[in-house]
């Protein structure tokens, strides 16, 4: 993804922290959209694209559940990067020879550097890369994963949900930009905070808004309609990694969000739902925030806590009706091949 | 107190993280008793010695509680040190010029160094110092906190109670020395282990002993007997400080206290109980912890959670039975020159 998050910060030394100032998000992306008129040059067109991800990266996980939920994975693969890397590049460490077999790169870079030479922004995920040529195509995460809904819905499996349906899209943009501002980067500026005074800004900022989303939540079971939509996937991503990561090592810590009881609910609903929890791997996240973030915890411990197998008891959220895939039905389980590693992460 | 807590670590240039290896405390404390029969040289005497403490310290903690607890205001008057301190000592900055008015220094090490020139083990609190000669007497918390409630009983107030009674000794001292190697001391283990096997290690061993005196607690309203001891003492100390900072600092982070129903209801009931809460100021506990390990905490920002609110909801340990003081008496409120800042600390 982007920012001072899971982009890779050559330029930075691998420093996280602004010393005195506030948190800022580089937010520059490379805005090539793939479409199916081609009117950047780039076609929809099944199996010439490969998502780079990391399980680890909020941003990329985004990407993970929307072509769950759509049905893309035949349409578009997926290239997994570790959970960690180095100072400059996500790498492919999880591939024998450590090498992606599609684009038979061991760096993410190399696709960058590939359009782009001397590319000098941050090597982020995810990024959709055109394998024919082994470019990187865009990692613009936010409009990717909108683009998967309506770019390529020629592609969608069949009963795939309506994630960005158009007479939602207003509302659905005006929830997802509070909570990018207040709880998706929210987080990140409470933990890469220079001074106290920032930290404390930003704390007050992500409690309010995670109290405002509380409220609109404890009596709808989604966020915009009755349905999933784009705006639960968003809030999703943030959501699972509290308790793991944001709780101690972002210093999020006025409660867990086991001691948010709406908030709760509401993500336990999306874990157990097809497509949300069997993208998780809690082993990925963990290690990559407390191993990667050196200037936040020079040990790179990485805790063995908090308990993870609460994520399965019961929810009750159905009680407040919704229908999650509205006229479709639930995605078929992952594939062996993308099949989470038991025992990073409880699932039903 | 001591080891690499809250002793001043000049000779480790502030550094409490043993890079690749265990933490180790340095249990060598001056071993001088303060007695009834003055074996050592220093004889038990009203107004002649001041205990030295920081309200941050866990160590400290327990001192004064007991001082509380047996009514030892009079007898014994207290330095109360600041949150943090410099590389070479506790300093007593919250003083007016920043000096204790009754032993004229601004920092503690001036007391050690009275008493031995060239004082090289760590300067900790908490501290017995003669007033006449400005010279440290002991620090050796362990039997300090024994030794008022077993030399000083002459001075104790009407009603105080018997925090280490004959009987119950070997048992009592049993159970602390299980507590202090996992518990007390079991979180520094965690916090400063130099490799995520010395921090597992160290987590198992927390965690087994947190489940260890659940079950013990469970049926049973103290550690020992059916009233306060100094085993309890020595527990609640630790137990204080958990969710402010064991839990996120040093990675302890299985459950909260507050996720843990005996053990919290437990910490509860002491912290309500007068002698225990009074004496705790998490504004202290947090900016000590939070300040001053700076490499494991290297931008010093303080976290603004966990909500404490919580430490005066009801307990029901009443229902347990138990006679908190015996045949004794709480003690009365602190003095006002001793009370803690209201904004530091939720209280009844």
């Amino acid at each position: 993804m982007a920012g001072s998050n899971d982009e890779v910060l050559d330029r930075t030394g691998g420093k996280y922290v602004e010393p005195g100032g506030e948190f800022t998000r580089d937010q520059r992306y490379i805005a090539t959209r793939i479409t199916a008129d081609a009117r950047d040059g780039w076609p929809v067109e099944p199996g010439r694209y490969r998502l780079a991800v990391s399980r680890a990266c909020p941003w990329a996980n985004r990407l993970i559940i929307v072509r769950r939920l759509l049905g893309l994975e035949d349409a578009i693969s997926m290239a997994v990067a570790g959970p960690t890397h180095d100072k400059r590049s996500w790498t492919f460490d999880l591939d024998p020879g450590g090498r992606d077999p599609v684009l038979g790169i061991e760096r993410l870079a190399d696709a960058y550097f590939a359009r782009f030479p001397g590319y000098e922004r941050g090597i982020t995920v995810p990024a959709l890369v055109d394998v024919p040529t082994g470019q990187v195509v865009t990692n613009d995460y936010a409009q990717m994963s909108l683009d998967l809904s309506t770019e390529w819905t020629a592609h969608h499996r069949p009963g795939a949900p309506q994630l960005y349906p158009e007479p939602l899209r207003a509302e659905i943009d005006e929830v997802n930009a509070k909570v990018f501002a207040d709880v998706n980067n929210g987080v990140y500026r409470c933990g890469f905070a220079g001074s106290q005074e920032a930290y404390e800004r930003a704390y007050h900022r992500l409690f309010d808004r995670l109290d405002w989303l509380s409220e609109r939540l404890a009596g709808q079971r989604y966020l915009v309609g009755d349905t999933i939509t784009e705006a639960d996937v968003r809030l999703f991503t943030t959501l699972v990694r509290f308790d793991p990561v944001y709780h101690g090592h972002f210093k999020c810590n006025r409660q867990k969000l086991s001691e948010m009881p709406v908030l709760w609910a509401y993500a336990r609903d999306l874990f157990q739902t097809p497509g949300f929890g069997d993208t998780i791997d809690f082993d990925h996240i963990k290690r990559h925030y407390y191993e990667v973030h050196r200037d936040i915890n020079p040990t790179g411990i990485v805790p063995l806590g908090p308990d993870l197998s609460n994520w399965l008891t019961p929810h009750d959220r159905e009680d407040l009706g919704g229908r999650p895939f509205g006229d479709g039905t639930p995605p078929p389980p992952p594939t062996p091949d993308e099949r989470v590693d038991p025992a990073h992460t409880p699932l039903p």
